[in-house]
Formats: C-alpha cells, sequence, structure tokens
C-alpha cells in the first residue's frame, strides 16, 4: 500500500483497477513544400473534416456530460475559423513554405504559449482548449484515426492531464474518477469530475504515471489523496465512506430545492455564481435560491468589439428571465489586468493583480461602463435585480460607481425608456482596505459581497495563480476570517446583508465557519449547491457562532481546519 | 500667472529665473563598416577616454555632492568594463558589421530597456545610468565636446529629467531649485535635490518644457507645485516662507544631534534607513541614533556571485562599529521577484509583488539564508545588532526563520566562533496577515517594524510603481492607518516596541500621527531626520494622540491629510 499526495479537486471517494490513460504521440515532421497551393487545399480540407467531427463531439457532450460541457467544443469550433490563427498558418505555409502540419502546429504552439503566460485561469484554460482543438487538426493532417479509448470495465483513470478532447470519448459510465499527474484545480479533469459528480485528485506529480493499468487504486477526492494497492483495512474503511458520501450525496440532490434552515431555524440564503444562461438553468436545477454573483465578463471576451448596449441588454434579460423574482447579484465589468480584451489596448502591467482591474477600469473607461450599466438598469425592470462593484478600494471609488449610476438612470428616464427602480447597489469586499473600513462602507452601499479568492491573496500578499505559493494561501487563514468578521459586524451594525462568493462559500469546513460568523447569502457555483444546503441543514447557529470564536484565535490555515474538523467529524464526509 | 502641479520630492520653496536645461541631441547613424578591427579599435579607445572623464566626474562628485551622488559615478565605472554589454557591442560590430556607434547604442538601449521593466527602483535607476554612460562613449565617438551648463546667476533648473552626468557639470552653487517634466520621487533629479537639500518638483508634465529661460518661477517643493510668472502678493508669501523654511531647517540641523522628545516630555527614537557603509557616516552626521533598517540588498546586487559568510561578516561589522552601541537593525535579503539576482535562476513570476520574496525565498533557499545569519550572529559580536525578516505573512514563516537563527547559533557554538547573544528578533509588517494577526506576531517575536511602502500596496491592492494608480496609494489611508494603530496597540500590550521604516515615517504630515497612535521608533532616510526631530520637538503627546483618534475614523488620505494641516498649521512649513 503507498499513498500518493495531489490536491482533491472533486470531492467524492472512487475504488477500483486503475486505467492508464495514454494520448497517441503527435511528432511534428518539418519540410519544404513547393506546392503551396497544394498545401493549402490539404489545410482546409482538414479544417472542414475538424469542424465535422467537433459538431458530433459538441453533440455528445450535450448529451452525456450538460451544456457546461458543450460549451468548451464551442469554443473550440470558433477557434477553428480564428482569423489570426488560420491567417497565420496560412502566412507561414506561403513565405516559409512549410508544410501544412508545421505550420499549423507552431502557430497553435505560440497562441498557446501566448495565452499560458496569462494570469486569468480562464485564458490558461483556452490554452488546453487550442492546444486540443490544434492536435484534432494535427492528427487528420497526419491520417491518424485517434481510437476512442474502448473501456471494458469500471476504472479510475490516471494520466498526465485530460484534455476535451481526451475526455469526451471516454464511456462516463465506466469511469469512476481521476487522478492526473499535472492540472489543477480548474484544469478540465477536475472542472469535468465536478460536473460528473466524479471525484478526482489532480496535481498529484509523476509517480501517479509510474502505476501500470490494473493496478487497484483509490481516489479519495475529499483529502486529495490517491491509495495504491490498498490493504484490506483501508478498502473497508474506504467503502464505508464512499457509501455514507454516496448517501449524503442523494440525499442532498433529493433535498436541494429545500431551504437552508439550520436545525435551530436560521435560515441562510443559497445561491449561486455563474457566468452565462447556461450556468442560470444549472443554478435552479441544483436548487440556487438566485444568483450572488453574475459575472459579466463572458459578454466581452471571446470577442472581436465591445457588445453594444442591447446585446448587454437580452444577455441579461435572458437570464434574469430564469430567476422570476429571485435576486441576481449582477457584478460589473472586472477585466484589465490579468484579463485582456482583444479589442482594448490597455497597456502591459509589472504586477496586473495589483493593476488597473474592475471598478479601477471602468471609472477610467466610461465607453465600457455607462453602456453596461445602461443595459443592466434597462433589464431589471420586473426583476430582482442588484448592482455589484468589484475591487473596491476606497470610497471615492464606490461614490464615483454610485454616481454613474445615477446618471445612467437619469439619462435613461429623459430618453423614456422603462428603468429598474429600488435597484439594491453594494461592493465585492476583495481588496484588504475595503474590509478594514467596512464601517465606512457599510453607510454607502445595500450589501457586501466578500470575494474571498481575491481577499486571501491581497491579505497574505500571494499571487493565488503562483503554483510555489500554494501552501501559503488559504482563505481558512485567520487573518482572512478576522476580517470577514469584521466585514460582517460592520454591515449588520448599519442594517446591511452580506453575501460571500468566493470558494469558501461552498466548502464544506468553511461553511460552519461563515454561519457562526453570521453571513447571510452563500453564493457558490451550482453542482456545490445541494450538499452545501444539506451541511447547513445538520448544523445549529449555537455550535456554529462558538466554533467561528474559536476559530479566530486560532494561529494557522491549518489548525483552523483541523479544528472545524474536531468539532464537527461528520464534516469529513462530505 | 500660472500653477503647474507636480510631486513635491525634496522639500523647500525656491524662486528665481528659470533655465531651461537641454541636452545635446545625439543621434545615432547607422551604417556597416569594412574594417571591423579598426571599429574595434574606435570602439576601445572611445571606452578608454570615458574611463578617464568619469574618474574627473567621480571625483569632482565626491567632493561636491558627498559619498552617495559619487557611488553613482563608480557604479558606470563598472558598466565601462561590464562583459556582456562589450560582448555584445564586439559581436554587433564583427557579426552584422555594424559602426561602434550604432553596436554600441544598441546594446546599451537593450540592456537599459530590460531594467526599465524590472520592479525595483533600483533597478530603473541603473536603466538611467547605463544610458548616461552610452551618451558619454556615445560622444567620444562622435567626437562631440558636450559643454558643460555655465549659469551664470542663480536659476530654477527646468528639464525633462536629469542624468547624473547632466548634474555632475552644474555649479550647484548657483543652482536654486529643480522643477523636471518626468521623473518621480526616486529618480536621479529627485535623489540629488534631497541630498543638496534643494527644493525640487517631479512629473510636473510637458508643460514645464514650454517655459523658456528666464521666466520668473517659484518651486514649492512641499505641495509640489511649480508657479510660472508669480504675481507680487504671490512672491511675498513664498519669501516669507522660505524664510521660515530656512530658518526651520538651520534650527533643526543645529540641533539635529539632541533627542527627540515632545513638548511633553515623550521621547522617541528616531533612526536611519542605510543601505552601506557611506549610509551610515550620512547618518550619524544627521543625528541618526542608530538603525532602524538596514537593508541589505548592496550586497547581493553589482556583483556576479553570492558573497560568502566572511564578505557578510566584514561589511556588516564596518557598518555596526559606526554605530558603536547604538541600535542596528538588519533587515535580512529582501529579494527576489522584482529584484533578481543575475547568478541566481529565479522563474519568473506574473505578479511579482505577490511573489517569492523576502523570507519566501530565504526559506526556500537556505544557501542563501544560513551564510547571513551566521555572518550576522559574528557581526553582532560587541554591538547592538537586531535581526529582522521581511515579507513575513504567516506564523510558520517567522518560527521558521527563529529555528534557522538558532541552528547558526548552536553551528556557531560548536565551530567555537564567538556569537552575538540575546539578539532580538523582529519582523517587518508589511503583508496585510501580519497586521491583522499582530496579537499572535507580537508573542514571537521581540519588536515589529511596520513598512508602510509595501503594506500600503497591499492593503489597497495598487501596486506602487503603477504610475496609473498613484492617486489611489498613499499610506496616508484612513485603512492603512488603522492596520498601524493595530499593530502598535497589540505590541505595546505584549512590552514590545514597534518601528516604522516606511516613507511616512519622515512625512512632516505623518509624524504627529504616528506619535500619537504611540510609535516606538522612526526610521528614515538621514536627510530626513534633522526636521523631523525638530517636528518631534514641536508637538506635545496629548495633541498627536487627539489627532490620531480623530484621523482614523476619516474617509481618505486626502482628508487625513487636510486634517493634520488644520490642526497643525505650522507643518505646512515643513
Amino acid at each position: 500500500m503507498k499513498t500518493i499526495r495531489g490536491i482533491g479537486a472533486s470531492p467524492g471517494i472512487a475504488i477500483g483497477p486503475a486505467y492508464r490513460f495514454q494520448r497517441v504521440d503527435l511528432h511534428v515532421d518539418t519540410h519544404s513544400v513547393h506546392d503551396v497551393d497544394a498545401e493549402f487545399v490539404r489545410f482546409f480540407q482538414a479544417l472542414e473534416l475538424a469542424e465535422g467531427q467537433l459538431r458530433l463531439v459538441h453533440e455528445k457532450a450535450r448529451r452525456e456530460a450538460g451544456a457546461e460541457q458543450a460549451a468548451i467544443f464551442e469554443a473550440q469550433l470558433e477557434m477553428l475559423r480564428d482569423p489570426e490563427l488560420l491567417g497565420e498558418t496560412q502566412a507561414a505555409i506561403r513565405d516559409q513554405r512549410l508544410n501544412a502540419e508545421a505550420a499549423w502546429w507552431n502557430t497553435v504552439e505560440r497562441f498557446a504559449a501566448i495565452l499560458e503566460e496569462m494570469e486569468s485561469e480562464y485564458f490558461r484554460a483556452r490554452a488546453a482548449d487550442i492546444r486540443d482543438v490544434g492536435r484534432r487538426v494535427l492528427r487528420i493532417l497526419k491520417g491518424i484515426t485517434e481510437e476512442p479509448v474502448q473501456l471494458t470495465e469500471p476504472v479510475v483513470i490516471l494520466a498526465q492531464d485530460l484534455s476535451p478532447s481526451d475526455t469526451v470519448g471516454l464511456d462516463k459510465s465506466l469511469v469512476l474518477g481521476f487522478c492526473t499527474a499535472g492540472g489543477g484545480e480548474t484544469s478540465h479533469t477536475a472542472i469535468l469530475a465536478r460536473s460528473l459528480g466524479l471525484p478526482a485528485v489532480v496535481a498529484a506529480g509523476p509517480e501517479v504515471l509510474q502505476i501500470p493499468s490494473g493496478t487497484h487504486v483509490i481516489v479519495d477526492g475529499v483529502d486529495g489523496l490517491l491509495i495504491v494497492e490498498p490493504d484490506e483495512q483501508a478498502k473497508v474503511a474506504f467503502v464505508q465512506r464512499r457509501e455514507a458520501l454516496t448517501r449524503l450525496r442523494e440525499q442532498a440532490f433529493a433535498h436541494c430545492k429545500e431551504p437552508a434552515v439550520t436545525v435551530d431555524g436560521h435560515r441562510v440564503e443559497v445561491v449561486a455564481n455563474i457566468g452565462n444562461v447556461q450556468g442560470a438553468f444549472t443554478a435552479v436545477e441544483h436548487g440556487a435560491e438566485g444568483v450572488g454573483l453574475l459575472r459579466t465578463e463572458f459578454l466581452y471576451l471571446e470577442r472581436s468589439t465591445l457588445p453594444n448596449e442591447e446585446e448587454q441588454y437580452q444577455a441579461y434579460r435572458a437570464i434574469l428571465e430564469v430567476f422570476g423574482q429571485q435576486p441576481v447579484v449582477l457584478r460589473t465589468l472586472d477585466i484589465g489586468g490579468d484579463k485582456e480584451l482583444a479589442y482594448m489596448e490597455l497597456p502591459k502591467e509589472q504586477n496586473p493583480f495589483l493593476g488597473v482591474r474592475g471598478i479601477r477600469l471602468c471609472l477610467a473607461h466610461p465607453e465600457l461602463f455607462y453602456p453596461q450599466i445602461r443595459a443592466a438598469l434597462r433589464a431589471g425592470v420586473g426583476y430582482n435585480l442588484k448592482l455589484m462593484f468589484p475591487m473596491i478600494a476606497t470610497l471615492d471609488e464606490v461614490r464615483a460607481a454610485k454616481r454613474i449610476v445615477e446618471a445612467c438612470r437619469e439619462e435613461l428616464c429623459r430618453e423614456g425608456k422603462p428603468v429598474a427602480d429600488n435597484i439594491e447597489v453594494g461592493i465585492m469586499v476583495e481588496v484588504p482596505s475595503a474590509a478594514v473600513m467596512a464601517e465606512h462602507f457599510a453607510r454607502e452601499v445595500d450589501f457586501f459581497s466578500i470575494g474571498t479568492n481575491d481577499l486571501t491573496q491581497y491579505t497574505l500578499a500571494a499571487d493565488r495563480a503562483n503554483a510555489q505559493l500554494s501552501d501559503l494561501i488559504s482563505a481558512f487563514s485567520p487573518a482572512v476570517l478576522i476580517l470577514i468578521d469584521q466585514v460582517i459586524q460592520a454591515a449588520h451594525r448599519h442594517g446591511k446583508w452580506v453575501g460571500l462568493c468566493g470558494e469558501l462559500a461552498g466548502e464544506p469546513l468553511g461553511i460552519p465557519i461563515l454561519l457562526g460568523l453570521g453571513l447571510d447569502e452563500f453564493s457558490m457555483n451550482p453542482s456545490a449547491i445541494p450538499l452545501a444546503k444539506q451541511i447547513i441543514r445538520s448544523l445549529s447557529m449555537t455550535q456554529c457562532q462558538e466554533l467561528a470564536r474559536e476559530v479566530l484565535s486560532l494561529e494557522s490555515a491549518q489548525a483552523v481546519k483541523e479544528r472545524v474538523r474536531e468539532r464537527l467529524p461528520f464534516l469529513r464526509l462530505s
């Protein structure tokens, strides 16, 4: 028996034989071509075939894995038509007389490398997509038919990392779980596993690749472990845990549309973080009572011009319709620095996470901000829309943003357009200064939503995307929890409500602490909602309040998590 | 009359005619050479002549402007012998058959551009140096003799920006002050002006360059203003302010070696931030009662290998000798991320200010940390040395660092070497988590030193080197002051002392606030010490405590500064 440590990327326990997934090695030969036109023809035929394949794959993904997975292949279809990608490949064929394989693959690698260097998880995930679609075209050019993996029994998939194309061919009914050597919590494998509800461990290191197919393994997606050749005792223990987990999950899903009320009768709101209309449907399916964070970046990325007011209005309206009278908190554009827009020339910054992001960018670029605010004010008519500004650090900023909301409202009224009124306006609390000065901000806004992902990175002065610092960064750090406590207390003193839309809100060990601190609204990825509600229903406020006071005085994130596990041992099951 | 706003980079008032400084335009012709060897000879002759010039300039700078200014030319002399710089130029002459002018200037520009992209002020200042020395060689190659500026009357120098070579030829006795269109608080002009005690305004924008020589102007280095063609009333007012300022300065310098005691008898320590032994002498001259921040980076930068223990021992010893029994707080190596060491391959980071810096790097690289700690423990024998760790975010880090100090002490004892004992160990409080958890840290350490420059940038999540965010970043932000207050209170509850070594400690408007918050030790650039002591002597603790309570509840940095000016109007003079 041997235990390999990784990161638990999707909870649950899988027990079974390993299947070592290996991709066909696609070697790219480089040579000169004489007939450039013939090479163009080869290239465009390959693109056409790839498009056909992707359409089929897209259909399959939609049926089997849902809208979110299918969207990946839609994005890949877009890439096959990307003028820059095609233009550069053609130029390399024409000017350097390269064969289509080399011209295409060089271009793909260059684009992927650019994307990989970006901060944003979004763009880094796109690098994997561009390579995935790149390999598909390359296979066609080389005349290689990739045989889909034929699973014959339920297995645990072991791999370096898995691309969307790798997984679309897998018979999901025969997959018990995943363990990858590379990847992270936002890698494709992790996202897929969570959407399938399968356990996954990622970033477990190269040892994983030494395990031959057929070896008996256990994936523990809660603690982030791969147990190789477990002994009888371990097997029995894990089987019991798995059964308990399954029961809990089933129970959770069965009750996901019921409210989240603690055993002593305290009700909190459980809402979703979403980024588009597909997410809205998923959220409702999983029992979301509204949206605590509507990311509006989807409207700005993946296109070549700014979306106009009308496009935004339609998009927001479509999402609001899904939720009827339930609240939807729209976060205004949170872009800049790490997230680039191709059609806006933003200066390159030395420390994009400490740069002109979020509200800073919007206040500096009214041409971005006004249409969004106008679209939101119009879309909110008849619904329960709230507005929220990201990256607020000073009172001046929130006042400036509120003045723009007022200016847009007056403009729309003058134009005779219907405008939502009584829209609540709030801020993300993700910059430490906003937390420290929460008392002042509470007078200016209707609500707070704590963004623990960024708040943690700034409070600890540690880039959350820097792998070398992953030990240091945890939203369970007492410093972060102390700030959360201050924010909630300040807000409540002024009769304002507080939400939290970072990962912490959906973490089983985080929920009792946040409940105890008095958090009013828990916003999380839709798939986490059923379990979160179930956990809330199993807790008492008195117990959580006691626990919260205790952990605030602890010394480290590790100590906090241990204390929660100690006090609430049943949470280890989740 | 017209007022141009810039940044006050060196306090004081200058009144007089403008002198528009313009550099000779050095156009670089590019052409092919046939006789490569002849071009090599031209190049090396130019280098030799440049070296001769620099030796003279260095002497002149040492006599006129002191050791710090002279050191700039020493660094430039080093650059003339830099193997990479010379090697690349030679390669360009040999391989591309470029003329020496073009080969040299291309190389200089490339090196300067690399340095300019770095975070660190240190390296960005080196970019100006490399261009300065580059122009000198280029002038020689082109046979241009730069006529030194011949001033005939006392003037206010207006320029785009000034390089060390530009200013070495200036007759300082005829310079009243500076105003530059570009530059920043750490540009050469700013540093020179402060070391000469002349007023300077920097970053005043291109309008400055439209003002013809002879125009009557006033430089207000306190408020960062250039007044063009002032009317009589303004002139009279500024003359009065200047006289009051002069009196204050003279008085301050005359009393600089006396202690800093408030009118109601509260004494605080006023110490210096220094980076080498020259700084130590300057500090003593200006009345420093010790060193609150000894930056040890000087030993690691500007060289091609790691300094060994013995070299470090000698360097620390030399500085400690200057201070005898006065305290010297040695900050362990604060490098990584933004400050690169040529001889250490550190991975490039997306957000170096949120990266593996300071203690994070040292804990990950014991080969850096052990020799420094050993050298410090040995050097401290017989002196009053204290150790301080930078970038501490968690208790685990400070404990790990303390364990290494203990391990080094035991090692040295085993080797029979004398070791300083009872060395106080403290941390920089510059990461928000350290401030928020000050109560815990106060139990672990003997003292805190608040690094407001970094604490401000993390608290506001705004890169302090990002020009676009300069409005946002201020150590006077109430959020920063609230954290400072928490740190001081926590430390005092545990009987520990607190210093502050950011710019705020030497700011006339900051001093009364920090006094009122109970700060024990004010650490600043040596030149700021006399005035700081004089200001402290003019204040009462009661008054400052009241003021501090008031400003903690204000809403913005602007409001804080205004309140201090209102309550203590005489500070506007400083």
